[in-house]
C-alpha cells in the first residue's frame, strides 16, 4: 500500500536537524584554508547565519557550540541572543585537541596534569551546558598515536575510561554524554576511540545516559553504516549523528552530496528502528565542511539533503516489503526499496513547506533575500571564525 | 634491558598453534579449485597430516575440525586415530553455509524451519564436542543479505541471539562459544556479523563462556586489528584468532605473508594483555586456503611465522619503551618495537627446536622427509578433499 | 534550459545494452553456488533465456558468449538460432582461467607451453568471432601471484605483451581487442593488469583497435570511476563496460544496485565524452551475478537501471552546468547534477516503452509472462549451466 | 648463491636520498599544528638541519626546495651557503595550492587568469632551477573538485595538458618535469592527476624527459605500489619517489615506519628494473611531516630505513629466486624473497658507515651531539617554518 503523503508529511513536520556553529566559519584542509567573504567574527554572528538556516527551512532551530571556540562570558546572555535571533542552543562539543598541551593525547596522554586540564575542561563544559540548557555533551577525542610504540593502547583505554566516568557523574539527570569515534585522523595509527564498538563498550560501562554518535564520515572503506544504526537502535544506544559525506577519508562534504542512497538507507533504518520517534531521542545534527562551497546555502542544501532522505525513507512500503522479505524474493523485496529511493519528493517537500508558510524552495529563497550579500558587505574587519576560534 | 633468550624460549616452549582439517584439502576462488597431488580423501588422512605439522614444529598438537566435512560415524575412534597420529582433536567448527537451504540465511533465516535446522546442526556440534573432548564450538555464519530490502536487518538480529542462547545454553560447564565475525563475503551488502563490537555485544548477552574470535583477513580496509585485540583482552572477551593474511579482501594467504609486521603487533598486544599465558584461554589457529602452494609445508611455514612474530614481540624491552612512553619521546618509543621487529630470531627458533630434539628447519627437514611424495603417490583414486566435503 | 523529454527519448532509443550468457546460469561464491530452478542446460537455453530480457526492455538485442563456457560445435548454426530466438550473438569472452595447467598464470606463466596453449585459445576465440560475426573479442586475464617473489612481475608484462601482440595482429580490420582490469581476484598479491593504466598502456602499444574494457566492480575502494571513463574517451580508449555494482570488492551485484548516483555519474561522463554516440564504439555490457535473486528478471532490472541512469545524465542541463561551472558557484554547479540525478525518469521510460510497443513495465511483465515457471518445469535433467561450463 | 656482504655495501655506497626542506618545519593536520622548539626560521637554518642528515648519514647530500615556502632573493647565494653546509640545493617543488585564487584550482582552474598566473609560477620555477642548478621539477597539483558538477572532468585535463606543454617547452635540456599523482586531498570528490595512469599518459604526451614522481602514500586502499613501480621501469618512466609511509590516507609518517615489508618490496622492484642504477635517474626523496616526533631525528630514521630497505633487498639471492619461480614452486620462491626480509641488516650498515668513518648508529650519534639542544636554545624569535612559509 502506498504510504499517504499526509503521514510523511507529518513525521517530516516533527524532525529537527541541528547546525554547528563552525559549519559558518572557515575550514579547509591542512594545505589550506580559503576565506570566505561575510564569515562571522563573532559566536553572536553565527548565531545568526544559524537563524537564517532556521528561517528558511524551518526544521532547524538549534545551533550547536564548540567550547573553546564559541567561548562566551554570560551564556545565559548568549542563549537568550539566540531566542531572539530565532534559535536555540544546543548540543556543547568540547574541544580537546588544539592546546599545544595534547600533541599525545588529552583523556589519554600519559602525562596526569594534562589529562587533568583535559578532564577539566570537560567539567567547564557541563558547566556550560548547566547555563545554556543544552542536553547533550558531544565528546570527540583526537588522541591516539602515529607509531607503534608511541603509547600504551590498554593504558590509554583505561585513561579514557577514568576520565568518562567522571564526566559522566558530573551529569544532570537530564543531560547525556555522547561519545563518538573515528577511525583516523588527526592520529595516524591508533585512535582512542575508532569504531563504534569501543564507544559501545565505553557506554555501556558508563550508564543509559551515555549513548554513542555516528559521525557518517568516520569509518573505514565498506563499512555499512545502517547496519551499525540498526544495532544500536536495537541496543538503545544510538544518541545523536554528525552528518556529512564522504568519498575517501573524513571528507566532511554536504551530507547527502557523495552517496544519497547510503543516505536514504540509513534514514530508513533509523525509521525502522524508532529513531525518528521524538521520545528514542537520537539527535540529527550536521558536522560539515564548506571548504569551497559558500557556507549558509551550504547549510540549507544539507538540511534539505536530510529531509528528502528522510522523505523517501518514509515512502517505503513496509507491508509490502516484509511480505516481500518473508517470501524470500530478492528482488521483490528490493524493489520495495528502490521504488521508494527513486521517488521525487522534492514537490511533496515544496508542499510541505507552503503549508507550513515558507517558501518551497529555500536555497534559491535564501539567495534571493540579499542577507549572503548583506554580511560580506558588512562583515568587515576583525578576525573570521575558523577552527581555531 | 634485552631481554634473555632463555626467557623468550620459554614463553615460545608454552605457544601452542592449531591447524584446521581442510587446510589440508582443496581450496581455491569462485573461479577455480586448482587440485593438488597428494590431497587427503578422509578425515583420517587429514589428520595424519597434520601430525606431520606437529612433529615437524612440535607446537601444532591439535586439528580443528569443521562439521559436516569432517563427520565421522564414531568421534571417540576418531579421537583415538588422532592420539595414534601423534596429535588430539580441537576446536569443532560448524558450518551451516552449504546447504541450498542456507542460500537466504541460517540462523537469521527468514524462515523458521531452516533457522531450526541450522540450530540443530549447531547443537549436533555441541553433541560431537563432548565425543571429541573440545573446548571450543567456533561459529561462523555466512548469513548476510546482497541488496538493500532483502531482508530487516534487526529482526535478523534478533533470530541471531535466539540461537546463541539456545547453543550457549546447551554447552557443557568447561566448553567455550568462539563467535567470529567477517566484514563481507559471501554476503555482499550486510553481514549479520560483520565486527567485533556485533560479535562482543552477542556474547556480553550470553555470558563468559561466549568468546569472540578474531580472523586476520576479516575487517575493512585500515583497520586496526591490534587496537582490537588489545580491547577484547582488556574487557577478557578475546577468545581465539584464525590467523592467515591478506593484501585485499578475505584472501586467506599464509598468516605472515602479506604483512609480517601487522603480526608481530598483533602479538605484542596478545602478550601485552596477557594473552600468552595459558589461563587466558586464547586459542591460536591458523584458518588459511593453500590455493597454489603446498598445503603441507605451507602450515608449517605459517606456524613458524606465528612463532617467529611471538619471538620478536618478546624481545620488546617493556621496561625501556614504557619509560620512553612516559618522556614523550615518541622516536625513541618506536625504535624500542622496531629494534625488537627487526631482529633476526630464526637462529633462536633453530636454537630451541633442536633442544627439543627437532630439526632447525621445519620445513626443509619436511621436503627431506619424503611425505610429500609419498601420499602423492599413495592417494590415488577417491574423492579429493575440499570445502565441499 | 529543461532538456526536452523528446530529446531524451530519442538518444536513449539508441542505446544497446548486451547481456552476457552466463548471468543466466549459476553462479556463487567459493563457499557455495546455490542452483537456481529453470537454469539453462545448454548455450540455446541461454540465449532464450536472453531473449526474453530483449522481449521485455527493446535494448538488449546481443548476448555476448564465454568460450569455452559456450563452445558449439556450428557457430554458424548457433548465430542463426540466436536469429530465431530474436537476439544476435555478441563479444566474446576468452576463458584461460579453468584448466589446471593455469595454476601459476596463462599468457604469463613461466611455463612457455602453458603459455602458448593460452595463446592458443585466444586464436582461436578470433577463429569463432569470424563465425559468429562478432566484433569485439575481450581478455580479461585472472592471471597473477599469492606471494611476493611467487613470480616476476616485470617479466609477466613482457610474456603478456608477447601474446597480446600474437592475437591483435590475428584480429580482422573490423575485429577489436578489448582488455580488461581488475585490481584483484583471484590472485591476491600481484594481478598482470590490475588497473587502467596498464591496459591502457597495453592498448597503446597495440594499436588503435585495442581498447579498455571497465569493469564497474574492479576497482580499489575510493575509486572515482567516472574520472576514469573521462580519461579514457578523451585518448579515444574506452571500448567497453562490464556494468555490475558493489559495497565491497568485486560483489557483482545488478548494475545501480549499490550505488545508483555512481551509475549516473559515470553515464554523464559517457555522454560528456561522446560516449553514447554509435561511432564511438563504447560497448555496454553487464557482467554480474546473480546468485540468490532471479536471474532473468535480473537482468531485465538491470537493464532498466542503465537506461535510467542514462535518462537522468542526459537530463543535465549542460549549459546552466557549464554557466555555474565558469563563474565558479560551487552549489549551484552541483545542484545542476543533482536536479538531473533526483528527477523520477520511471515515467518517461514508461512511455518511451509504451511508444515501442513494449509494456512500460519490463520486470512486472515478465513476471506475468510465466515463462519463469515454464522453464522451472520444462528444464528438468541435465546438467545446469555454471561457470564450468 | 648468498650475495656477498661487499657487494651490497658497494651497491648502498652509491644510494642518494634528498630530504625535503619542509620537513624540518612544523607541519600538523587540519585540526592543529604542534610547533617543536628549535624548528628553522629561514631557508637557510633549514639547510643547516638537512646539513646534520647528511652528516650523520652520508648518503642525503641534497635538500629540495618548496616555491614559495623557500623563495630566497639570491639563489646563487643559497646554493653556496648550501655547499658551505655542506649539502646541496635539489629538487624544486612548484606549490599552486596556497594562493586564495587557487581555491577552484590552479592550471585547471576554469578561470583563465589564475591558470595564467600559476603557469607563470611554473616557469618562475624553472628560472630558479636554472639558477640552483637543480635537474628535477617537481609538480604537485591540488587542483579538483568536491562535488559532483563542480567543473569539468574532461576540460580540466585539456587545461592541465596545456600547462604542462608550456613547462615542459621550457626546460633545458638537462632538466626533467616529474609528475606526483595523489588518489585524494585536498580534493574530494576528483583529483586531476589521481593515479600512475593519468600521470603517465602525461608524460607520454610531453616527451622523454617527462616522468611519473611515485609518492607512497597517495594511493587507494589495496594498491600495489610495487606493481606500478615495475611497470614504470619496464616504460622507462619511473622519475623519482616521495617517500613516507601510512595506515589510512596520507598519512605522511616515516617510510617504513608503517609497513616495512612493502617498502622491501618496493626497493626490490627498483633494483629489479634498474631503478637503483645512477644512469637509470630515478631520484629516493623522502616527503614526510613530523608532527609529533622530533624532526631531524626523524629524517636521519627514514633515511635509515631507507638503507635498510635497500640492503635486505639487495640480498635477494635472484638465481635462487628465478630457479624457483621457473620450477613453479610457490612456497621455496617465496622463501627466498623472505629469507632477504628477514635478515637483520644493521649490523651490515653499520659496518658500512663506520668504513665512511660515520657513526655506526646516526641516531643515536645525532641524540649525543647536542645539535637539537642548541638550536631549541638559539632559534628563539622569528616565525618559526611551517607550510604556509
Amino acid at each position: 500500500m502506498v504510504v499517504p503523503a499526509a503521514v510523511v508529511k507529518e513525521r517530516l513536520r516533527g524532525q529537527r536537524i541541528e547546525t554547528p556553529s563552525w559549519a559558518y566559519g572557515n575550514s579547509g584542509t591542512r594545505f589550506k584554508v580559503f576565506a570566505q567573504p561575510g564569515v562571522p567574527r563573532t559566536v553572536e554572528e553565527k548565531i545568526d547565519d544559524a537563524a537564517q538556516v532556521h528561517a528558511f527551512t524551518g526544521v532547524a532551530p538549534t545551533v550547536a557550540l564548540h567550547i573553546p571556540w564559541d567561548r562566551a562570558d554570560d551564556y545565559g546572555r548568549l542563549a537568550k541572543y539566540a531566542e531572539s535571533a530565532g534559535v536555540r542552543l544546543g548540543t556543547i562539543n568540547a574541544n580537546v585537541f588544539q592546546d599545544d598541551d595534547y600533541k599525545l593525547g588529552s583523556v589519554t596522554n600519559p602525562d596526569r596534569a594534562i589529562r587533568r586540564k583535559a578532564l577539566d575542561h570537560l567539567l567547564d563544559c557541563v558547566d556550560i551546558m548547566d547555563r545554556t540548557g543544552s542536553r547533550d555533551l558531544k565528546l570527540w577525542f583526537a588522541d591516539g598515536t602515529n607509531y607503534p610504540g608511541q603509547d600504551d593502547i590498554r593504558t590509554r583505554q583505561d585513561r579514557l575510561a577514568e576520565a568518562l566516568v567522571a564526566v559522566y557523574e558530573r551529569l544532570g539527570a537530564h543531560q547525556r554524554l555522547l561519545l563518538e569515534y573515528k577511525l583516523f585522523e588527526p592520529a595516524f595509527y591508533t585512535t582512542d576511540v575508532p569504531d563504534w564498538g569501543t564507544a559501545y563498550a565505553h557506554c555501556l560501562h558508563l550508564g543509559d545516559r551515555a549513548q554513542v554518535c555516528v559521525d557518517t564520515g568516520h569509518h573505514a572503506p565498506g563499512t555499512n553504516i545502517e547496519f551499525i544504526v540498526a544495532v544500536l537502535l536495537r541496543a538503545g544506544r544510538l544518541g545523536a549523528f554528525d552528518f556529512n559525506s564522504r568519498f575517501y577519508a573524513d571528507d566532511d562534504l554536504m551530507v547527502g552530496a557523495a552517496d544519497p542512497f547510503q543516505l536514504f538507507r540509513i534514514m530508513a533504518e533509523v525509521i525502522r528502528g524508532g529513531g525518528l520517534d521524538p521520545e528514542t531521542g537520537v539527535a540529527f545534527m550536521l558536522d560539515q565542511c564548506h571548504n569551497v562551497e559558500a557556507k549558509i546555502p551550504g547549510q540549507i542544501r544539507s538540511v534539505c539533503n536530510v529531509q528528502e532522505a528522510t522523505a523517501k525513507a518514509l515512502l517505503i512500503d513496509r507491508d509490502a516489503l516484509t511480505a516481500a522479505q518473508y517470501s524470500g524474493d530478492v528482488l521483490a523485496a528490493h524493489d520495495v526499496v528502490m521504488d521508494a529511493y527513486h521517488t521525487d519528493v522534492r514537490p511533496m517537500l515544496a508542499e510541505l513547506r507552503a503549508e507550513q508558510g515558507l517558501d518551497p524552495d529555500p536555497v534559491a529563497a535564501y539567495r534571493r533575500s540579499g542577507y549572503g550579500e548583506r554580511i560580506a558587505a558588512n562583515r568587515v574587519g576583525g578576525t573570521q571564525a575558523g577552527w581555531g576560534a
